[in-house]
């Protein structure tokens, strides 16, 4: 755990809120409000359960601002979530100690090794790589030949990045994710056979990307797949040629996005959505769960369902459809009646 | 192949069947009714399919109760899909043969090898590990620090174990797959930019789980993500931060589920389908493939579609589905036929 | 890039197109039409956009027959899509180079390796393995005991190929892959545990198949599950055990197919498809993305949807689907209307 301790000022500071209490109290860790002990600062998101403050048993609370006062020392802000997430990275934080390169890892030729580095037993990286400072390379990574890879950027275990990918700063790459795969691509001749187009562009994903375990971001057909900065891809997402991720964007696991296709910043895709190709959907799209997306969206649209429809459309039309029986039902009924009606007045 | 053998008799007593005919003929394989030869037992699912036995070459069939005799020994069980399944494994049941730790393997420092272990070249296994007796390691399979692994447990190629994973005894974890990388969790401040909340929990694997390939499990925010004994997830699943996955529960291919959601005990999700977070599926649920589900389900629930209904109601809402061009054009011709009517009228 | 060059009149030949200009000049690279320079060619799909080729900087342009000339030279076709596949591959062609087995790779006992290989540094391969000619392996690849990989194959990092798979020539694999795990198959018993069958058989994969990355493909219960010569899989995608997949079939990314489904040849499955188990898609059956297949398709059949409907019954289903809210509420009117249309004729 944190070594470190701050004052409940400093942290108070960090996210712009208001200390209740002593505000010199040390703080050195962050748990949970069940289990918080001497020491730990704790978070609660709704001012409705502050009641549950008098049987805490660590040391301050961050609340938001409906909460003015407690038993415990407390830091008040706009958003307790945000702001526990600033605190308890700051707590965990700790400076980057090199391990080197491992005896048991491989390292290619005119591959530039920075002092500052950590390269796990069973790494493989290729020739001609450069890699930034404070780099951490877990166990049986494979980086291939010409990639380039960012400072202080964490790949984990298991990671693949094929050759000529390049990669920001401050990015995470999960284990078992493939970077930099080859686009899925064919002609088909008269017969029936598919010939393979050739894959030659390159992945680049900017700084401060993360990406979960078990994903994979093809490289473009010609050109880049390009991912940028600050955006967050879940585990088990397909990332197909030439698609560009916009700044902050939020991919949420299962997702599939096929090729050429642009999201813009800040877009919202919910898990299991499937996007296809050549299409654009706009900054801040949100797509729900399960969705299929099949043609451009605007900027700020919300959808859902699959063909996708504006998710309030959606949402009356799936409760509907739970009562496609029913309907069918009246309708029969109605038929019959309207045709006595039609057939007597006659 | 097998080198052991067992009487008829024997194999009757492990699956409480009835032999008719020879109890002492020697079976020493498994194999399909169509290939076995002498020396094999094999299973017929179907008493009506009995008339295929009088072309058997091999030495013993396993038949449900229904079938009372034929041209080759019976056993006569209650199930013979599950009373095969435990044959078969009997007959392909030899003893542990410890292979040591292999010299292209890297172990870290603090950990303790058992004497009656294997780990495979080019395994990686981190500091202060505890591994069983009889574990097996496949080659690539990288361990992170401070893992437990049970007796008899097996990690096939290339899978990725991380940092603090609790796995229990007898559990199988396929190739590829990925255990503890971190949850998906991210606070976003007022210009959009997404802070990682620190996922600072482990993931916990109970006894007799057998896990897929290439699927995820992602480590819990705070606490546990926990599968239960007996579990059996299959390829591609994903399993989100603080998910508990209840025993015996059946989880296909390619199901996500999302975060801080429960699953009761037997629960069966079938392929594709996703469940939303911060819910509770209770014990014996059961949801069709592709189903979605947002909402808590009560024990024994049987659902399916997206969103979810009650089975029955969706089979008929997907049959109706079917009929909407036809329901949408009756319900133009009779508004046609009604406003007529009414007009008529007045 | 390429360093072999060819005359306008050899490409011409290869793909059977006619040549429009200079039939010597020499071609050594191949690049989009805006980023072509001397020495490229490029390709131009849409007749109707030949007015982009007044600004081309390259030396030859692929073009359809509706292009009759044009001031730069020129090589008509029937498809410049799939033309400009095979000359681009030609182009990039180059001979294999052999670098050997790695000196950080591990060969198991009794395998043979040929004098044209490489394998890369932490490679495993098992015992008893056939390797054939022209055989690339790459970083951190495992593949397991008795396995036969043919001519000119390629595994690409992290590949994992279990015991006994027989892979064909010219089959490329992508990182992340499994080949082989075990099929999801157990029997249930009165008390709820589930008893695993033994998955015994192989997976064999033929000629010219290409497997994206991270997908997986299970070994068979018994027998194979076996994929036909020129089928091209994508990533994340499912192949569970016994399924054949027949000649040249496309499956997209994140499809699903379970147990003992057989596909004819020029199946086409779209992104996220899932394929029950049991059952056969005849030949060129395509299935529209998300869809989801629980009955047999006769050949051709074009099928989409969830449970899926002939594909332009869908397309108007799905159509009218969005106009659920508004049907519900035609109904309702309509109800009402003709209840007081029938009262008032009592």
């Amino acid at each position: 755990m944190s070594e470190k301790s701050f004052s409940l000022q400093e942290l108070a500071k960090l996210v712009e809120g208001v200390v209740v209490g002593d505000s010199n109290v040390l703080i050195s860790g962050f748990a949970p409000l069940e289990t918080a002990t001497t020491g730990d600062i704790s978070f609660l998101v709704k001012a409705g359960r502050a009641g549950i403050l008098s049987d805490f048993k660590g040391s301050a609370v961050i609340v938001p601002m409906a909460v003015e006062e407690a038993d415990v020392p407390l830091i008040r802000v706009n958003d307790p979530y945000l702001a526990s997430a600033r605190i308890h990275t700051l707590l965990l934080d700790k400076p980057f100690q090199a391990q080197g390169v491992h005896e048991r890892a491989w390292v290619g030729k005119e591959t530039i090794i920075p002092e500052q580095i950590t390269v796990a037993p069973l790494a493989s990286i290729g020739e001609r790589v450069k890699l930034g400072e404070r780099v951490t390379i877990g166990a049986g990574v494979v980086v291939g030949d010409d990639v380039e890879i960012g400072d202080d950027t964490i790949l984990k275990a298991n990671v693949t990045i094929a050759d000529g990918s390049l990669i920001g700063k401050r990015v995470t790459i999960h284990s078992g994710t493939v970077i930099g795969s080859d686009g899925y691509g064919y002609a088909t001749d008269s017969k029936g056979f598919h010939i393979k187009r050739p894959q030659v562009g390159i992945v680049r994903i900017d700084d401060d990307v993360e990406i979960g375990a078990n994903a994979c971001v093809d490289r473009a057909a010609y050109g880049v797949t390009w991912i940028k900065s600050g955006a967050k891809i879940d585990n088990l997402v397909q990332v197909a040629h030439n698609v560009v991720i916009g700044e902050n964007s939020l991919i949420v696991s299962q997702v599939g996005i096929s090729g050429s296709t642009t999201l813009g910043r800040n877009v919202v895709l919910g898990g299991q959505v499937g996007v296809t190709g050549h299409i654009t959907l706009g900054d801040g799209v949100m797509v729900g769960a399960q969705g299929g997306v099949h043609n451009n969206q605007e900027a700020g649209a919300k959808v859902g369902g699959s063909p996708a429809l504006p998710m309030k459309q959606y949402v009356r039309a799936a409760i509907q459809y739970g009562k496609l029986p029913e309907m069918g039902r009246d309708l029969r009924k109605l038929k019959k009646e309207v045709a006595i009606l039609t057939a007597e007045k006659e």
